[in-house]
Order: structure tokens, then C-alpha cells, then sequence
């Protein structure tokens, strides 16, 4: 086994430093109020909050405690998460209390694991006979994915192998149940996970066994006779499920990506977080054995979701039910699903693509779904968690239509399916690692974030240091920080929301040929070269496609990455009645209290002021009246950080 | 038992002839196409339908045939409402070999009586033990109910008293076993009907006993310790139905109304059949008895349903989970379940207010529910349904959304819960009942519709004639045909959508002032007396209270008591992206093809041309393009009969 650092295209965690305000204050949150909030969660320390008992689930499973397994099937996930969340940490700055904490976490799993290297509390400390007769509807590779991320996190945070080891031993011992043999199941998860994280264990640790197990699981997937059938009559039709009719999830095969063998797949379908986790390692795969069907697959998923059925908030899910797509140019806005979990699965998926293909699109989806859905998950202060994220909520009618079961007004503090907030933790805690891709033709610069990171490249080492206020200014440096001359392509990022970035080297411009999304400086550089990108960031009007009705007659404002909204506590009930002149000039002001440093957008706009009274309906009322009105706009992550009210991103314009 | 021939404020359908062309052929279509094909449907002879086994049923019970009872546990009551529409049709004319399957249907139903005068096939044929134990979640007194009431229709129809003795037999069985004595059920059903049917039995035999015990129930509803959690003990916590977590029909007290004492009711909600059921009774025993709480409360109710919670086109019933109500100001259009028999039990309610109350307002509201929802529910050529009428259809996104499982985008043959075909039918086989109200002050025209009826008013005899083409047209006439002259005050409707209403009596204006939505002619009415009613029917667009978000910013057209709507057949696709200016003309044209005999809207629209590609987003893309179209509007109870497509009531206006 020869450990290789980390995907050779991804800049290790170490090797980048943060100097953002903006995302040094979000690892800070995740440092001081998330983690520490979740480890008392996960040993049901919280006066508030149901028990998550996973901590106990193991120990119980390590035979250290008396009792039954309580939780999710997937409870174990939320540990590994939590693990995975502190290795970056521990990866940005040491912390012995808490790398303490993870080494008896570790100790504790490593416990639990079974001689045959078997790994999951719910079976083993509740239906150890049940083991691997339910792939469909339980999570044992779904976990297993968890704690392979977590591994090798963990070791690139510490150099520490005694989790990777527990990692390898399971993967171990997986790959001797599953696969083509006769006497192996033939079979895969109903909820990708492992295949992405199998692949992460692969570059980490060189094993091709790993390699050939995410390709076996994603190559069988889909393939008739269907496995979900096949393992539903062999353990006499039982479903783990008590709902929408019991088998669905065995019937829905669609639901989990498992109609079609994934080559043969066109449209971004089922429940949003699986699609994006197994694209993600599709596109992985793809991108190391050169399998020109799986790429295909990949650019045609990415583009049926990203250009048919992505919110403007970077969101994906359009409905509750199964929390899944709907179809093309079908974006309800008040009744979405839209998950933060998926949102940070779409930008997993999006530098699984960057990665194999250095086009900027996937990029600026990436960081839509960054700067919007993943952070709007998430309140200002670091705790509460939304799961699901609207682009209209009117709360007041909210408790009396089920079409909202799923949507909440305000932010939670924890969840009985506590997926998000572990999954925020660890993407804040890693952001690092989207900044940069290294690949052969170019260094790519992705996300524009106040750091240093060194890079070594055909010999030469060197760093780029990023300075600016991103996302709020406009202007980002760059400098070349080395000992030597080297020659090297940067190929720099020009969003899709600039409509004229400027460029200049050494304080000279430089003419962009844009290429794929980026612009590309290959030259020698010199220690102390100085890149000054410039882009401007007016506030913009976006507006849809013809046929995505929710958004007909009407606008969304972004600025820079940035999409905003209006919420009710700046701009009083009905939002529904405002308007938005098509000549409107905006102002963009910075927030005050809890928006403090952040930048609000105030323009002149129109209430409309139809006759009120107790009719329901009036004839010839003619064109309601109309009232000047200054709206405010705040940026959508940061809506229901002041109590609950209204809130809507899109807004009839005239 | 003293018969009384009907509601004593309601006339006979024998003393009403309707000759008007619109409702001329819509009974002709109930009785040569809808009552034979139901009559096949439920004699499972249709071989493109599943079968309904209803008649089946009642040959088991009555220990005929040989078999396990199939169909829902409510099943009896299609057969019911199919006696009810014949016994319509009966009175409407003589019809041997109908009459005769009518009373084969009565026999076998005499004959599935049980000794003790309980009669419900599913208890009888399946689960005799259970009898009496599910009032909450079973409908065994909503299939009494439909029973009753075909009896009352059949014995007004021909004289004949079998089936209405087969319900006094079950009426009073059932008044033994519900009651307020310690041995007796303090229970309710949690499907109200039988509550208005007892009061229709009550009326017709003169039976104290039976408004006694509809009284009970409606007085017991809602007061605890609940029933419904009594019983749930009792039969040790089963439940029948198997969906949303099993005993939900038990917590949710609010589904069927029966949270609090009626009297203690706020606001309409829970499901929109049941609601409007349960207050048809309601209504109907508060003018009986003169109760002032059971009168407020109809009257505020009544108001919340109407005012806040009613769609233009008459529709109740905002979601499809529990084909429920929301919350005030919430109706969206495309998920909405604005079930047809619901806004058939909105025009019983109707009718009862209107004998309570002698206000316009509910007249309104009665007709709006049947030239637009209730007609919509049945296709042009009376052989499809619609169970669910929604305001906007994009069938294109249906397949994929599950927030659409519960619509249709064109109307189906038969359904395995089929209680909106027969409602349709017997409600347009009756509909003579519902267009004049004989209060003490006032003869009232509630509806205008070619007719000749029969009035006796004291001691006077003398019939109206009204002639006239509405909905089309808006020249109504009234002749007074007598031997003799009479006093009378007779109330003419003065319809809320008519802005400028203008009356003539022999041909001489007269000054109308209106009462409660009725111009009053209080004279001595001469034989040959002529009144002329103008209703002019300008289009009118219609506008909604500022705070239904779904309606903002948006008209629908009306003309008479029609709501137009838009079809993708006339207009092209993307509907969403048409326009009506503030200032458009309408042209009133005469309809071609299936809609021959209607008059369609023409007007100058616009259609937005937003850019397209493969773009879900654009940056500053200015205002659309606009592109002039002829936009053509169709009465909405006719759209989808030119096959499936796009459809939209609320249209974008500027």
C-alpha cells in the first residue's frame, strides 16, 4: 500500500491557508460553535434537541455499553461527518483537546468493527442477521462512504493511520461480498456514497482494489435483472420503510439513479443528493480510467441539471417527494426541496468535473451553489440549519398546507435525519480545497478567496497569495511568491456573472482570450509578480428561460456570486405585490446589525396597492393603485437571520 | 308518517320544466349517456373500466350470489346516487325500462336489508363484527345518507314508498343505536351526509325522530372526551385506512370538522366534501329549529369558506392532501384539488343558506361553483370526469412532480373511488330544484335558465315561464302565467358580476332596489304580466384580494357567471408568457367544433419572448421582446375537450 497524499488534482487541505475574512470567520463558526455543537449532539448532551445517540450506538456496538441501537439507519454517518469535519480543522490549525476527542472517537470505531472487518452500529447492535439483504433501503455502503472520507481525511490532517486502517480493513472485506463471482452479491447501494469515497481511498492509499470495487458498484448499478428485485424477493419482500407504500424505493428505481445502467441515463432524476453523490463518482471515474461513455454521461447529467433544473440559488431537488427532480424548466419556488445536502453535492460533482474537463461552467455552479444555497443553510451565527431552502416562504400559510410539510420559515437547531449540518461543517471546514485544480495543461484557479497556497508544479515550487474582499469587492491580487523564475499556465476564472473582467500583470492589462470560462496566463513568473484581476460586480437582473414558468414576468438580483432576495422585515407583508422597474437604479449599502458587513442593495421600486376589503374577487378593478416603495434587497444566505416573515428571490418586474 | 312532498322551501322537480337549450341538453346527456354508462359501470359490463362490483355487492349481502364483497368500503353509495339522478330523471319525464332497472335495484337493496334494518354491504358481506365500530375512519352512515336521499328523490319521483321504507327501517335502527343513553353510541360519522339526508327524510315523512337525530349529530360533533378517541380504544387502536402513518383520520380532528363543537367553528377547513356536507345539515337544521349559534356559525363559516377561501371558478379545496382547504389567501392553481363533488356540496350549502337567509350572496356563489367547476367536472360529451379541477395544467412537468399526483390533465372514464361522476349527474338531473327559493316574504329567482314551474303561494296558483338564452345572453324573460291574479312579492336575483341590471314589468322600466343581492316586485301579478331582466355581460376582468400571492399581478376574464381560461390548442404553449394589456378589447365570438354553441373571448394579448437557448439564466437581458397575439379564451367549463395541453385562468396583465 503506498499512500499518496491526495487526489493529484486537488490541493491538499495543508497546503492552503485562509486569509478571507469572510471564510475565516465561517471556519471559525464551524470551529467554535458547529463542531463542539455536534459533538454534544452526538453524545446526547443537548437539553433541546431530540438524542442523536450515534456515539452511544457505538459503544454499544463496540460491546463498551449496554442498550439498543437508537437513531437512523444511517446515524454512524453523522460521526464519520463530525471526523471528517475536525480532520480539516486539525488541517487548518492543530487542536489537541479536539484531536484528542477524534483519536477516542476513532478508538471507539475501530472497537466496533468486527473480526471480518464489518462496520455499522445499526447492524451489529440490531439485526446482525440482516447485514447486506437490504442495500435498497438501507446504508451500510452509504456509511461505510462516510467513514472512508473521514480515513483519509484523517490521515492527510494527521499523518495518523490507525482510521484509514479500520477504513481499509472495511473496504476489505466489502470487496470480498460484492462483485461478479458467483457467491458475491451483485448488487450496490441504494444511496451512492461509497463509490466517491472509495475512489478518495483509491488515490489515497494507491490500492486499485478500491478503484475496480467504485467502478464495479457504478458499472452494475441499473443493470437487469435488477438487483433491488432480486434482494426484495430474497428477503421475502420486506421493506425497511413504512411509507408512501412500503416497496417504493424498491419499485422507484429511478428514485436512486437505478432505471438505466448510468451510461444510458439522460436526465437528472430521483432524489437530488444521490444523483449528485454518484455523479461524483461517475465523473471521477471517469476522469482516471478515460471512459469516454462515463464522461458523456457526465457532460450530458450536468448539463440536463445545471441548465434544466437548477434553481438560480445554485439549489437542486424541486420537490419534497423523495426529495428529488421533478423535470425540465420546473422550479416551484415556495414548495422546493432544494437541500443543502445536495447543493454540496452538486459542487462535489462540480470539481469531479472541473477536474476532467477545466471549463469554467462547472465552477460557476459550483460557487452559485456555494455562495447561496450552501451558506443560506446555515444561520449567521452557527446554529441552526435549514435542510430545506425556499426562494418564497409566506409563513402564515405555511402551517395549513401540507405542500409545505417539508419547508420550514426559519432555521432548525438540529434534526432527527441530522445529514445537513455535519455535511455544512465539513464543506466550510474543506473549502480550501475548491480554491484550486491542478492539472497538467494549467493551474486553475476556481474561487476567488483571500489565501496562500503552495503548489509545486513541474519541478517548481511556488505560491500564490489571493488578497481581497471577495465576494463583496471586486478587485483580487494575486501574487507569484517564490524563490525562482518558473513557467507554469494560470488559467484564472472569469465568472459567468461578469460581464467584463479586467486583467493586468505587473500592473500592465492584458488582453483576455477567454477559454473554456478561464483566462489563461502561461508565461515564466517571477517571485513577486503581482495578477490584479478586476470583476465588476454591478447588481445585475437575472432572468429565465421562457419556459420555466415560476419565473415568468419576473427578476432575481445578484451581485457578484451573490443572488439576493427581499424579506419581509425590511419591505412589510405581500411581497407578492412588489415590483421592480425595469429602469430601477440600484445602491448597494452595507448591512447594518446582524448584516453588519455584508452588503445590502436598495433601488427604488413599486408596491402595488390593489382595493383590499373582504372580497375575494373584484371586477374591473382596474390597474391597482401603485406606491413608490425603497425595497432592500440582503443576500440570500443570509435571509431569516431576523425572525420569521416573508422572503422571495423572484420579483415581478415591469 | 305524514308525507310531506318536499323541502318545503325547495320545489319539486315535477312542478319545474326546464326548456332552456344549456340545460335541455345536459339532462339529455345525463340520461342517454351518463346513467346508462354508470348503470354499466356499476353492473362491471365496461370492459375499459375497472369493475366497480357495487351491484355485485348488494347481491351478496342480500345472499344472492356467491362472493367476497370488492370496492371501497363506501361503495353502496354510487349506487345510491345513481337511484337518486334516475329518480331526477324520472321526474323530469317517464321512462319504463329505467324505472324498471330502478326497481330491480330497490328490490335487491330491500332484499341486502338486514333483520334489524341495518343495511351497508361492506359491514354486511365482509365484516359483520365491526359494524358500528369505525364511524371516524368507515361510511357507514355517509352510504345511509346517499340512501336516504335516493329514497326522498324516488318516492317524489314516482309515489312508489319501497326504498323509502327501506330507509325509515334503517333510520330508525339507526336512531336506536346513536343516542345520548348510556347504551347507546355518543358518536358521529367522520363523513358527514347523513345529517343533511335525515333532514331530507325528516321533511318528506314529517318524522321528529329523524331531524332529532340529526341534531344529535350534528351537537355531539367535536365535544369531548372526543368520540373518535373513544372508539380508537374500543376497537383496540385498528385502523382501517393504511397511509399517512394509519390513525391520522383519528388525530386530525380538523380533517372531518369535528376538532370543536360546530358552534365553536372559526374557519373552514380539513376536507372541502365534508365540510360542505357537514354544513349543508347544519344550515338546513338551524332554519328548521331557528337556533341563532347554529345560524352564526353557518353564517361565518360560510363567509371564511367564501371570502378567503374559494377559487374564482367556485372551487373549493386547496391541496390534495386530505382534498383539503389550507389557510385563507392560499389557492394555488395548478396543485389545487377543488374536487367537483366538492363544489357540488358547496351549492347544497348554498341552497340552504339561501332558504336560511334570502341573500344574494350565496346565489352568487352557487352559480359560480356550477357554470364553472361543477360543469367542468364532466366532458362536453358527458363520458369523462374530472375529479380534480384545477385553475392552470402544464402537462408536460405532470409526470414528474408528485405535487400533481392528484390531477389529471384531461378527464378520465371512471374512477376506483367514483364519487364525482354519479354526484355530477344527479346534481345536473336536479338542477331544477336549485333555481327558485319559496320563503315566506318572497318568491326568489336564484337562477336563470329556460323554465316553466309551478307555484302554489297563498292559496294562488300560477306558474313562471322563463325564457332567455343564458348563459349567453342577457335578456331574461319572466312570464307570469295564471288564471287568476295574485299578490306576491317575487325576488329577482341581481347576479354580482352584473355591474348595471335594468328591469321592466310589461314593458315599463322599474327603478331596482336591491336587497340583499334581490330586486323585490312586491304587486298584485296579473295573467300575462312580462318581466324583462337585462344582465348585460360585458367581459369583466377579475381581480383578487391583494394578499392571494397566487393571483397577483393577474386577471381572469368573466362574462355572465362563465370563467374564461386560456388553452394551448388556441394559444400555444408557455402560457405563462402571455400578456393581457390593461387596455384590450374583447371581442364575444360564437365557438367552433366541440365548443359550437359557446361564445369564446378574442383579444389583442402579447406574448413575452424572453431569450432562449440553452440558458436557464440570463444576465441584464433587458425586457423581453413582445410579439402581439391574438389571445382566445375559452369558457373554462370547456376546456379539455380538444385534448390534452397547457391551460391557465389567471392570466399576466399590465
Amino acid at each position: 500500500m503506498t499512500p499518496v497524499p491526495s487526489n493529484a488534482t486537488e490541493l491538499a487541505l495543508q497546503r492552503i491557508r485562509l486569509t478571507s475574512p469572510f471564510w475565516a470567520r465561517y471556519q471559525a463558526l464551524v470551529r467554535e460553535v458547529v463542531v463542539p455543537y455536534q459533538w454534544e449532539a452526538l453524545n446526547d448532551r443537548l437539553p433541546d434537541a431530540e438524542p442523536s445517540h450515534a456515539i452511544a450506538n457505538l459503544r454499544i456496538a463496540a460491546g463498551r455499553e449496554q442498550g439498543a441501537f437508537q437513531g437512523m439507519v444511517f446515524q454512524d454517518s453523522d460521526v464519520y461527518k463530525w471526523l471528517e469535519a475536525v480532520a480539516y480543522l486539525l488541517c487548518r490549525e492543530p487542536d489537541e483537546a479536539l484531536e484528542r476527542a477524534a483519536d477516542e472517537v476513532i478508538e471507539l470505531i475501530a472497537a466496533a468493527q468486527q473480526p471480518d472487518g464489518y462496520l455499522n452500529t445499526y447492524f451489529i447492535a440490531k439485526a446482525p442477521a440482516e447485514r447486506w439483504t437490504n442495500l435498497t433501503e438501507c446504508h451500510e455502503l452509504y456509511c461505510a462512504g462516510h467513514l472512508f472520507e473521514a480515513g483519509v481525511a484523517y490521515v492527510q490532517a494527521t499523518g495518523k493511520r490507525r482510521l484509514l486502517e479500520v477504513c481499509c480493513r472495511f473496504a476489505d472485506h466489502i470487496d470480498t461480498v460484492f462483485g461478479p463471482a458467483p457467491d458475491q452479491l451483485h448488487g450496490y447501494p441504494g444511496h451512492p456514497e461509497v463509490e466517491l469515497a472509495l475512489l478518495r481511498l483509491h488515490e489515497t492509499t494507491g490500492e486499485p482494489r478500491y478503484r475496480s470495487l467504485a467502478q464495479y458498484f457504478i458499472e452494475q448499478r441499473g443493470t437487469w435483472p435488477h438487483f433491488y428485485d432480486i434482494e426484495y424477493e430474497r428477503r421475502g419482500r420486506t421493506s425497511f420503510w413504512d411509507n408512501h407504500g412500503r416497496d417504493w424505493m424498491v419499485r422507484d428505481k429511478a428514485y436512486s439513479q437505478a432505471h438505466l445502467p448510468i451510461v444510458e441515463q439522460t436526465a437528472a432524476t430521483g432524489h437530488a443528493v444521490r444523483f449528485a453523490y454518484l455523479l461524483t463518482g461517475v465523473a471521477h471515474l471517469a476522469r482516471l480510467s478515460g471512459d469516454e461513455a462515463k464522461r458523456e454521461a457526465c457532460l450530458r447529467l450536468w448539463d440536463d441539471m445545471a441548465q434544466r433544473q437548477m434553481y438560480v440559488t445554485g439549489g437542486i431537488g424541486a420537490q419534497g417527494w423523495g426529495e428529488s427532480f421533478t423535470s425540465a424548466y420546473d422550479l416551484p419556488n415556495d414548495s422546493a426541496y432544494t437541500e443543502s445536502c445536495a447543493s454540496i453535492g452538486l459542487m462535489m460533482f462540480a470539481s469531479r468535473m472541473l477536474q476532467m474537463e477545466g471549463d469554467g461552467r462547472y465552477a460557476d455552479a459550483m460557487e452559485r451553489a456555494l455562495y447561496n444555497t450552501v451558506l443560506a443553510g446555515m444561520s449567521l451565527d452557527g446554529t441552526r440549519f435549514f435542510y430545506v431552502n425556499p426562494l418564497e416562504t409566506v409563513p402564515r400559510v405555511m402551517p395549513g398546507s401540507h405542500v409545505y410539510d417539508h419547508v420550514k420559515p426559519v432555521r432548525q437547531r438540529w434534526f432527527a435525519c441530522a445529514c445537513c449540518p455535519p455535511n455544512i461543517a465539513r464543506l466550510l471546514a474543506s473549502i480550501g480545497r475548491y480554491v484550486y485544480t491542478q492539472r497538467d495543461d494549467a493551474l486553475y484557479v476556481n474561487l476567488y478567496l483571500g489565501s496562500e497556497a503552495e503548489f509545486e508544479r513541474n519541478g517548481a515550487h511556488f505560491k500564490l497569495r489571493q488578497r481581497g474582499d471577495y465576494p463583496w469587492d471586486e478587485r483580487i491580487e494575486l501574487d507569484v511568491l517564490a524563490d525562482a523564475p518558473f513557467a507554469t499556465t494560470l488559467a484564472l476564472r472569469l465568472p459567468e456573472w461578469c460581464a467584463q473582467p479586467q486583467l493586468q500583470v505587473n500592473g500592465e492589462a492584458v488582453q483576455i482570450d477567454a477559454d473554456k470560462g478561464y483566462a489563461r496566463l502561461t508565461r515564466r513568473w517571477h517571485p513577486g509578480d503581482c495578477i490584479v484581476l478586476e470583476l465588476p460586480m454591478p447588481v445585475r437582473r437575472v432572468s429565465a428561460h421562457p419556459s420555466l414558468r415560476q419565473a415568468a414576468g419576473k427578476v432575481a438580483l445578484q451581485r457578484g456570486p451573490l443572488v439576493y432576495c427581499l424579506e419581509q422585515v425590511d419591505n412589510g407583508p405581500d411581497l407578492h405585490q412588489l415590483v421592480l422597474p425595469a429602469d430601477a437604479v440600484f445602491r448597494v449599502l452595507p448591512g447594518e446589525g446582524v448584516l453588519g458587513g455584508k452588503q445590502v442593495i436598495q433601488v427604488e421600486g413599486v408596491r402595488r396597492l390593489p382595493a383590499g376589503g373582504d372580497a375575494l374577487y373584484r371586477y374591473d378593478a382596474g390597474t391597482p393603485a401603485q406606491q413608490r416603495q425603497a425595497l432592500a434587497f440582503v443576500p440570500y444566505f443570509c435571509w431569516a437571520n431576523r425572525g420569521e416573515g416573508e422572503m422571495r428571490v423572484w420579483v415581478d418586474t415591469c
